[in-house]
């Protein structure tokens, strides 16, 4: 699933609102007869790339006329002096799009890059590794993308596309089995339920009403084990809850179905990536000679 | 500097409509008669509170009747178990908060307390720490007034409120001194220019052209203590260039007059904050009779 | 699941706009004093009311001072005379709102009562109704509330809520054994998976894949009798195809799960609901002597 | 007068947004190398076609790259089998458009329809027909283009294009006459003005305050004939209220000179349009071959 | 026709993030506890103010629990010491809307003491006087109510309503005879048909057409006077072009029925306003003596 | 530094919407074929042009495919006849675009040529002019960019690109000193603060601070003589408040530094701009004789 740019541009054009306001006052006032240059965006730190069209869609949107050549695409590696982007514009475009290109790249490779890391620590087993909704509020299109481009899935992406009980509403309706009831006669008959379970009863207690997912809400892996011999086989189980590299691989060994991690969109390490333009063409002659001539 | 109620809405606005969309397909279908609850926002890791008036504000736009309590103020420091918010709210409106309230809090007080480390480490030095523009696009706004609550000032906010001229500037400008020439006579007057300087070279160019703040861009401790000699007083000094937690205290203690950092805010670590709600009624008795007596 | 003034606040200030733009040029010169008012909202047709959220919007987006009764809920029935909401409200604020906040509660009372007639025709089976996602786009959101609102219930909302697999999915993929493979591996694992069906063969297929929901595709009554036979209780049925009034009775009687019907919501009939105004004050004598005065 | 691609974006992006929002996660998934297909908007039912130009903007703002021929204008007749447009497009973009696509011309060509067929009734007489205000708010400008392309007129926009005097505006000034005192001195003098009369002797009074255009409203056949006799070819007469398809024909043979008719936009019927992709290449094969690959 | 808060917000808001942004970086770091304080606007030039709405919901949307009193109303004549709002808020909140309240107040009242002063200038004659649509685009709505606070009319708000025939109209049309039979079919019933006429033919064509309102396209006073004999009260006239306060006392007393002058709105000369605050109570002392502490 | 579509695209469309909102009711009814035309902006009045990228951006924003010649660049000056634009495009495109295209040329060159005529009249002196915030809110881009056409230079844009510190910020720090102590912990370095002073006492304690800029506010010739001497080059030197046309020589002559202007923007006279449509195609007769023939 590619993300299409009627759907990004709405983050890229409020990024470069914000970039560049009412214009750039240092490039802006440099640029002279603003030549033609190009430039490249390479990578100065290695991991997964991601956000490539967002920043091809930052320079189309200061210059419709840049041309840019994309040697790679959203997933493959890259390391210190790979190539991501080829750019042929205005030298003020360049000015412009720096850091907005620059930082789409940086935040969503962080994203695949760690995702990937996860998943190879994983891959010997049979579990599919999730996100979670965690991270920056608003973005959570990017986000997610990302984490998908890292080779994960993609757990709910709001409250409107899933049936996810958690323990408040178990108690709102006054336990499982009511819950069950309610949901089961009003939602999207498409949805499958999940609850989230913090105990051995709760899990039973959810495979007796039928439930389809089972998360196992920041259970130790004694428990985990204990539900998944009581599951057997009967709903998707899910582990969640404080994940992180150290013990993700024991968690995935268990055999649960699939792992849902916060911490791959909420805490992020950037990938350094970098902007270099050619041979730049003194442009600002005239300007000068200008300024020196009304000097006098 | 206190953010805005008017200026953070937009923000708000986007993630709750990207949270809950057209509706919570799963508390909205179990909150039955949605009586009145309390809960609190508290807690879990440690660090230095931020986003205190996202998190109310998120509230408040779904339930503009929810009363909020808040015994902090963001800079205040937290840890496992301080409570942050108390909200008195329809149970709905704590199913469809809980995720970004608890978003922004996480994020932002990831900013807030990774800079408060930082600024602890030089604190017996003299030196400025600032942040960059890097980070994710289009929500600079949030992620710079979480450094300075972090207590660490904020650097230039856009390619709009500066003059900061970079190697490139310089190349299209045929070298500092034509570059200088132009600025001088265009830009806004109540801007200091800053120059990025690469070598020694270059300080002693942007030093005879008056250059009010000189930016050592990636230089060893070597050349910047150098580069601050020939300084000596004459312009705002600034170190600048993948600075991290392990290199920063010698490089403060040069005596270098600012150090802008931009792994503030590109690579974080959530703080973990929770959402308890207090003895939850059970409502929904109501719509399961009612189901029942149609089942017939 | 209710309406909340924040999801519904941009359609509502849409008509608005396009309604009172730069002013009303009638009744905003006639108000002189502009005094407050009595009127109330109320039907002059029967049916089942909704859209009482948008209207009562309406109003507190031009006149937030404006006090308002409300003694139905969406979903009571009406009929000539029942009162739909009483307002007390500035006489320039009537003339504003009449024709919004009338039409909301006309088309969406429209859906609602529709919804209500046919959920009426089948309540003898165990069948449950839904909506497409046929209809005005960009109301959709109040279309299938409005659905709800009349007792059936929603199918998915978008193409980001579901795994809804048709005909050209099918031929993409190679067949619905490998468009199941791919699903099952990168699809959210919340959904459960839907395909439409146009033949025995292809519902044989697709419970040889385990498909949860299985959609019989302008089947007609006795493929559809073999079809449920075939299924036999290991996948939720469901028929789909230009179902109507005359149409449905038997449909539903056949045993199928799920009846999702276009006929809801892209073909409707206006509920006819109008406002009065109690006992109007003249309040434009001042203006009128003024130019009286003013002609001499 | 044509709709204008700058003034229906906003309604086009607003539904694919709501349609596609975050990505299409069926299509989305399986479309592995996305090749271009050929398609085709087809009618199954009969009638006007109307919103060919918001089903092409649909296609292009999904995927600019794509190729539309257009072998109808808006207003022409369509039956069963008539192709609106052929489309040569990515096969993710079909997947995307198709609900709305279909959705504009289905509601469209359905007031487009209602209204020729309103036309055709009294084309032996002199009448012209027009739509009224009502329907869905928000979504105003098409709902009155439709109906200019059925062959009917316009009747007001908003509040903000006439002087349309009804009975509330009346009493607040205290009579018709100062009503008129007031708007003459003070509205557009571009505008005519039209009061709404339920009387003989309102049409009277109005008459004597040389009122333009007078409204005969809800009047039975026998006072409209009075009222006519007594304008007597002085005022530009239009009967309104409740007219429908019964009604109409004896209210057009009267001579009356508008008639408005809120049933062309409030209640309408859905023409039946479908898409059909021809030929689809499966392309799903690589990732398949790739999904399998990582199982072992 | 008062403005409504809900139509000016959009300019209100974008006025305040242009001008606040992400935050006042002087008045923001002083304002220490930021203490309740009272201020006023006032004039210092003299005139008929307007855009009370605008300075009052500038203050509101930054502060909510500011507290505003209008001694006037828009329309008043104000002079040097004039009060026109006092306001009691907190002293950030003045900081922030000083220019922006200011600015509103001294555009719009620019417009209406202008517009004041032509009225007096033929105040002995009857002609009526109108605004044009020149002017800064997108402000028409605040531009056109200043307009009528000066005490002229409005002409037509946009191309949308009103039916205004010019030169190349009639070209395409191929004269005025064919252009009338085209918009007399198709132009909503409720408007006047006006067309610009430069010549005494063409006032005699438009006549014998039956146009209802005939504009006097710069015309000299001559023509001007034997066309307003050959219309001898069978249009509504209007002269338009270029009139000043030189030339509009003439041409109003030929009786030309209206005037309508783009020089209201296109070349304005601001109203001097100003805001005081009163007794400031240092509040930074805190802030101060912390900094010190700090640099210990 | 140029204006950027991108930056630009809001202002037009917002003007756009204004302007035709729905539809052209003149001339969308009158052009038939709608015949491609040629025309042609040119200037009537004399100055100097500053809008060229608005007009050319809301010709392309009605009509994508029109072709669009530009002879001469913002700044150039123009005449009676000087040809600004030459546009090929529809012939409904030249009556949607014209009012707007002319309106941005004719409020944006009235700056531009207000703001040369000041420039020209100090150009014998070193000093250095400037705008202010002064205007229209919301159009402040624009407005400052007119005045850089013009040859001036900008003064701040907002409250968040500077620290302009104005009496009541001393007050609430209780003097400049504390002021300063503040701002230098808290702004941005790379800002230079400027004060603004009414008194000489106020320059001297100003200049004791060591602030960079100082601000002469609405001193008298003689003050701000003795102001520059003690001043001697220690800051940069403005004079600012009420300077127009009579005034600026003396005060440019006395050799302060900058002289900030609010007259170049608040306070403007159009430039007098029209478009001619070439050798118009009477295109609307298949429409007419459509009409009759309906009309039989």
């Amino acid at each position: 699933m590619q993300l299409n740019r009627f759907m990004i541009r709405p983050y890229v054009e409020q990024a470069l609102r914000e970039e560049v306001g009412p214009g750039d006052t240092t490039g802006g006032f440099l640029v002279g007869d603003d030549p033609i240059q190009t430039g490249q965006i390479y990578a100065k730190g290695s991991g997964i790339v991601c956000g490539l069209l967002l920043a091809d869609e930052t320079v189309k949107t200061i210059d419709p006329d840049a041309v840019i050549e994309q040697p790679l695409k959203d997933g493959d590696p890259i390391g210190p002096g790979t190539v991501l982007l080829k750019i042929t514009a205005k030298a003020s475009t360049f000015f412009m799009i720096e850091r907005c290109a620059l930082d789409w790249l940086q935040q969503m490779s962080a994203i695949a890059t760690k995702t990937r890391r996860y998943c190879d620590l994983v891959k010997h087993t049979k579990v599919r590794l999730t996100d979670t909704r965690k991270g920056w509020p608003g973005l959570r299109m990017l986000q997610k993308y990302a984490v998908r481009v890292g080779g994960a899935n993609n757990h709910i992406f709001s409250l409107h596309n899933c049936v996810l009980v958690k323990d408040n509403h178990i108690k709102i309706a006054g336990g499982i089995k009511p819950a069950m009831e309610i949901l089961r006669a009003r939602a999207q008959h498409t949805f499958k339920i999940e609850v989230e379970c913090e105990s051995l009863e709760m899990v039973q207690e959810a495979l007796d009403c039928g439930v389809e997912v089972i998360m196992f809400d920041n259970m130790d892996l004694d428990d985990m084990r204990r539900a998944l011999t009581l599951v057997n086989g009967r709903a998707i189980t899910e582990a969640s809850g404080g994940i992180n590299e150290t013990t993700i691989v024991a968690i995935a060994e268990t055999g649960v179905d699939v792992i849902s991690i916060g911490d791959l969109t909420h805490s992020i390490r950037a990938i350094d990536i970098s902007l270099d333009v050619k041979d730049i063409k003194p442009s600002a002659q005239r300007d000068i000679a200008r300024l020196r001539a009304a000097g006098d």
